[in-house]
């Protein structure tokens, strides 16, 4: 049924699209980690038309054990063939795992949905929110890659305002939760908490610094010429590649707090055109995927313990920024679940889409 | 000694500076809050010429027994006549406190160090960070603001770029500790994440959110007509001040975040000349009060955990930004303890220099 490997592989990116037929046979990719685990949750609430879910992971988790429609399945090890015969399959591993196995499964008919840096930045692979670039699911090769969370977070809030006004310029600085760093740095922001306030000594396992009660800079590579570490380099091309917008201009720093599993982002945006706050907040209330929490009086704005286990991307506090140009600079808070709209969900969605077209 | 009272508060902005001589009488008022109790650290660890201390505060606090040098003070209630005879007192307690007492301190001849907002945008008082504009001091009316602790933290970063290479706009989002809000949200945070942790119900008894792993906009009131709260319009007014530049365009976002009592913010700046980050880093290295933490290779950066219970401030990730203008622009981070740099410090350091003078 699935062409062979060797013939595919040589056009690892393929001419005519996939279709993803109902009911579909799905895998999972990176079950037991954090994102791996809320994609099933995803399929199972969202009630997706799954004929078989096949779970893998590496070595070092397979044989356990995960429920799915109160079946308990057992996570696999990925291997070489183990994707064959998939419709859909869904990668929540690392960028190395992503480029050695997502090619041969598309290549093999399956359509990929891969949450890894590997293919966001490749022409030839859809980077895709779905309420805001449907239209780049249009002919797609068979991956498409699912953004980093905080573009995807950030995006939802953004792209009404560019409809509208034109961005033309972000400054960002993100509040970044635990998850972003896999289930095991959150684990380690509880161990390490719960530790200090017994007084106990704790060494860090998974991140490099210590992290109850504290903050650092993201965990991921700096550029020694520019300055930007890795997380930072995505946000920026992620943001330009979504909005179709090569000529916005992104400045953002990216920090870690002390949270488990929703960022939070603060940005100003400059537009090219005039754009009231009040005319703001009117198009987030009619956005898909927002839910706009913003009530002065009360002094109540997106918090993550609001957005964590929550679909909507929450924004709020929009306001004139007045050390900007007149009337096109506004500030916001947004705050999303990095796990949902950030990676499981935004994944699932996409999945939904291919399946409705 | 003291002039009558009735006659100081008839002018009570004095004409003739006073002088701090040494030893001093010095009193503390809102002395068993978090600021009061490192006023009182601060004094003994820096061997301020303390003839005789003092210490007040609220009638809920009074009677308290606080050590200074190895003795233990007892806290007095603040009366009207409680600050007769005192050379320097130093206000920790509320804006509404300091309103009530200063005046009549000041007139009675004793410098005061105010570390609440109640005067720091009277032109009659000076705002003071004494790093950076020490000169303010000249004239002194008796009675000298401590700044908002954002603005003190942000300021000593700040100033090197200014002077160096003018800053035209600065634009920020803060990461804000506990302690900002007092011993009780320091306590509060501590306490809600323990319940947490061991699955216990707890209501916020002092801010109005969820603190545990979590983070919201700053508790200051919002201005209803421009969406700033309190604290972000003290910083955008406190730096123009402090840095004497009254046209420097300032937009902030204030944070409350899940930290004890160190604040951290997120700086992009644009100035009117042209600076590499490499000569920012020189400028700072060689500023007062500062200490570079700037380690691209090792991932390392200004933290919380490392400014908490230090005098300087910690500035790093200095970079240039891509989305100002170009070779004009500058992304920093900072660290800093609210409780010392952002309060108490800064307060006794105002009190040393007008000694030395």
């Amino acid at each position: 049924m699935s062409p062979p490997l060797s013939a595919a592989l040589a056009s690892p990116h393929r001419t005519a699209p996939a279709r993803l037929k109902a009911p579909a046979q799905v895998a999972i990719v990176g079950a037991t980690g954090a994102v791996g685990r809320e994609m099933i949750a995803c399929l199972e609430k969202r009630r997706f038309p799954v004929a078989g879910l096949r779970l893998f992971a590496s070595e070092r988790s397979a044989g356990r054990r995960l429920a799915f429609r109160g079946e308990a399945l057992t996570v696999e090890l990925l291997g070489e063939d183990s994707l064959a015969g998939s419709d859909l399959v869904l990668f929540a591993a690392d960028a190395a795992t992503s480029r050695r196995f997502a090619p041969a499964a598309a290549a093999r008919g399956a359509v990929v949905v891969d949450n890894s840096s590997a293919f966001r930045i490749d022409p030839q692979a859809a980077l895709v929110v779905p309420e805001v670039n449907s239209e780049a699911l249009e002919g797609h090769d068979g991956i498409i890659a699912n953004p980093n969370c905080c573009a995807a977070i950030a995006v939802l809030a953004l792209a009404p305002l560019h409809r509208a006004a034109g961005l033309r310029r972000v400054i960002a600085s993100t509040y970044q939760a635990a998850s972003g760093a896999g289930a095991e740095a959150m684990d380690e922001l509880l161990q390490s908490t719960s530790a200090y306030l017994t007084g106990r000594p704790y060494r860090p396992r998974v991140l490099a610094h210590p992290y109850a009660f504290n903050l650092f800079s993201h965990d991921s590579e700096v550029d020694p010429d520019t300055g930007a570490n890795g997380e930072e380099q995505k946000i920026v091309q992620e943001l330009q590649r979504l909005l179709s917008a090569p000529g916005m201009r992104v400045g953002v720093t990216c920090v870690r707090v002390p949270v488990l599993r929703a960022h939070a982002i603060s940005m100003t945006v400059e537009l090219e055109r005039p754009l009231t706050p009040e005319d703001a907040l009117a198009l987030l209330a009619r956005a898909p995927g927002v839910r706009v929490v913003h009530d002065p009086a009360a002094n109540r704005f997106p918090m993550p313990s609001e957005a964590a286990g929550r679909e909507e991307v929450l924004v709020g506090r929009v306001r004139r920024d007045l050390s900007g140009p007149e009337g096109r600079t506004l500030s916001l808070f947004v705050a999303g679940d990095q796990l949902l709209k950030g990676a499981a969900l935004n994944a699932v969605q996409i999945a939904e889409r291919l399946l409705a077209s």
